[in-house]
């Protein structure tokens, strides 16, 4: 009866890109009601009013996520309560995305009976901390069984000033292109996290050290949502002509904004902001590998990636912890990053993680 | 390092019931926004209007709810068509246990490389199903890898008027208990495709007959979420004073609306309707099987248990496929079951299962 393995004519998942797959399974599907304002294709679902009457010109903001233990997370590393305070700041991070505020989450969570009590509630301490941290109200959820391992999905609802809601797909020809914090640095934790893994399974007496690490260590394993600069942004008066968050890894995220403003765009790579751990971490692994490689495909680090109109430049330009990393170029010009010896490297998105 | 089977003072999830369970994660959580209604306790959160400008006197609704392979389905007997409508259906049936109208939903799906594209395509073929027969959207959702297995979340977002929204929490003394449809139908038709089950892994030449059982079967497969019921009562000029859908067999919900409502209830055994397919498959099950513990306890009915005041009595009593099985008690009063020999029997609720 179950033969889902013997299917002829079987496509992998994995034959196609993770919004390749999306736009292929939601083909058709049509929108009836007035309330709709915006579908699947960017951060946030975007809700209006039904009758029109609802308050003038606000949007609510709605997206969902699962994280997956195995894939998205690994229990030998991952502390719960970082655990849900991450499942949540990602959430929230769609909504920044969006330059919205997040008022509400719901969680929902499918628990092999490996999970006591003690642990769930060390989860819902971490989901507690990023509520508060970020003001943020847990209104509902639901808590079922596994068959193994855990699976959380978080939904966050927020809201936005219809004339500073942001989309992926605003960017124009000559903005600049802006991107907050540092690149690649959660990358760089997870790859210190997996290296004392695999010595501790060699030899459980192992005591990792991991005191230095703690910058890369924490990106990975706490990211905050960048509410900040979507504040510091609304403070000065910015709206950003398009907005993600980076949780792809650079280069993914730039094509996405490429695709879906119709342009190319030209990053520079001494621009890319990376700490010293990170290039820290990468020498430590393999002089093959280089900081500037996991800035553009690491993923993880849920900074915002923005570009704003030029006339916004010497507001931004200032801005703490904001950097400007290029221009966005005309339709039909490649997505490029130019090296410090002036060669171009076309940027290329990593496809569906299986 | 993951030591979380071997926790000292270990207490198991089973221990305690679901709403036990989340009572006490979420113990301890503030609501900071004006724009949260109501959180956690009722079928949906609702969310009202951050500056108290929005569409007056109108509220949100939102609910999730994860759906897991090899707890909440088996890939042995769900057709993936099936199994995409019917989590859906079980989304929008939280909206209308609140009274509501469902507007958007968002999927997020975590699954293995079991999976190909065409049996997604399958699953998305059934949520797309569900969407056109309730004029409901699908805003976004997110699609992810598991280690094993398929789990799928739903997040649903309806609406509703102020005037019209149906609580848990309004059952009062002498009103009258209502429910929709038939019960323990749905239990009935998973004991059936269970046996066939068996019967399959013993001799995997066997071809199940289901023919006869078509009913059930669908019951258990492809609920429906009541929302003509919720459209009838407003065509009728009829508020309920208090709703929750069956989900979880009739005792179980009996005792929410109870609890939420500090009363107490009576049914009739009598008046608790039960279809005939549901009593052939108990006694084709076991002479000690009965239908009403079925409809008490089986669940996956997901039909709407409704409490009316009597003035309402009039407009209610001929509506098609609604039966008025008993009445509110005192505070204080337990929750039970009159049968028909006139003795009472206390309703019990399940516990979490695990």
């Amino acid at each position: 009866m179950d033969n889902l393995e013997y299917q002829e004519g079987r496509t992998e998942l994995n034959a196609l890109g993770q919004y390749a797959l999306i736009e292929r399974l939601t083909d058709g599907f049509e929108v009836r009601n007035k309330s709709t304002v915006k579908t699947a294709g960017d951060d946030c679902a975007v809700i209006g009013a039904e009758s029109g009457e609802q308050k003038a010109g606000s949007f609510l903001l709605t997206n969902i996520q699962t994280l997956a233990e195995g894939v998205d997370f690994d229990m030998m590393y991952t502390p719960l309560k970082h655990l849900g305070y991450k499942a949540v700041a990602l959430a929230l991070s769609n909504i920044a995305a969006m330059n919205g505020n997040p008022r509400q989450i719901e969680v929902s969570l499918a628990v092999s009976n490996r999970y006591s009590l003690e642990a769930l509630e060390e989860l819902y301490s971490g989901i507690r901390l990023c509520c508060d941290r970020y003001d943020v109200d847990l209104v509902g959820g639901s808590i079922g069984s596994s068959r193994s391992g855990m699976v959380i999905t978080v939904s966050a609802i927020g809201d936005v000033d219809e004339s500073r809601i942001t989309y992926r797909s605003g960017a124009k020809l000559h903005d600049l292109i802006c991107v907050s914090g540092d690149l690649g640095s959660a990358y760089s934790g997870l790859l210190v996290l997996e290296r004392e893994k695999v010595t501790y399974q060699a030899n459980p007496d192992f005591q990792p050290d991991l005191d230095s690490y703690d910058y890369v260590l924490e990106r990975y394993l706490k990211p905050e949502p960048r509410l900040d600069i979507v504040h510091t942004l609304a403070a000065k008066g910015v709206v950003p002509t398009s907005m993600i968050d980076v949780g792809d890894g650079l280069a993914s995220e730039l094509l996405q904004i490429c695709h879906a403003s119709h342009c190319g765009c030209e990053v520079y790579e001494e621009r890319i902001p990376i700490d010293y751990q990170t290039s820290r971490v990468c020498s430590e692994m393999s002089k093959n590998m280089l900081p500037i490689s996991n800035a553009l495909n690491g993923g993880g680090d849920y900074e915002l990636l923005f570009t704003i109109d030029q006339k916004d430049y010497d507001k931004v330009k200032d801005m703490d912890g904001v950097h400007i990393i290029g221009h966005i170029t005309e339709e039909g010009m490649p997505s490029v990053m130019v090296t410090p010896q002036n060669s171009t490297i076309t940027l290329v998105a990593q496809g569906f993680r299986q």
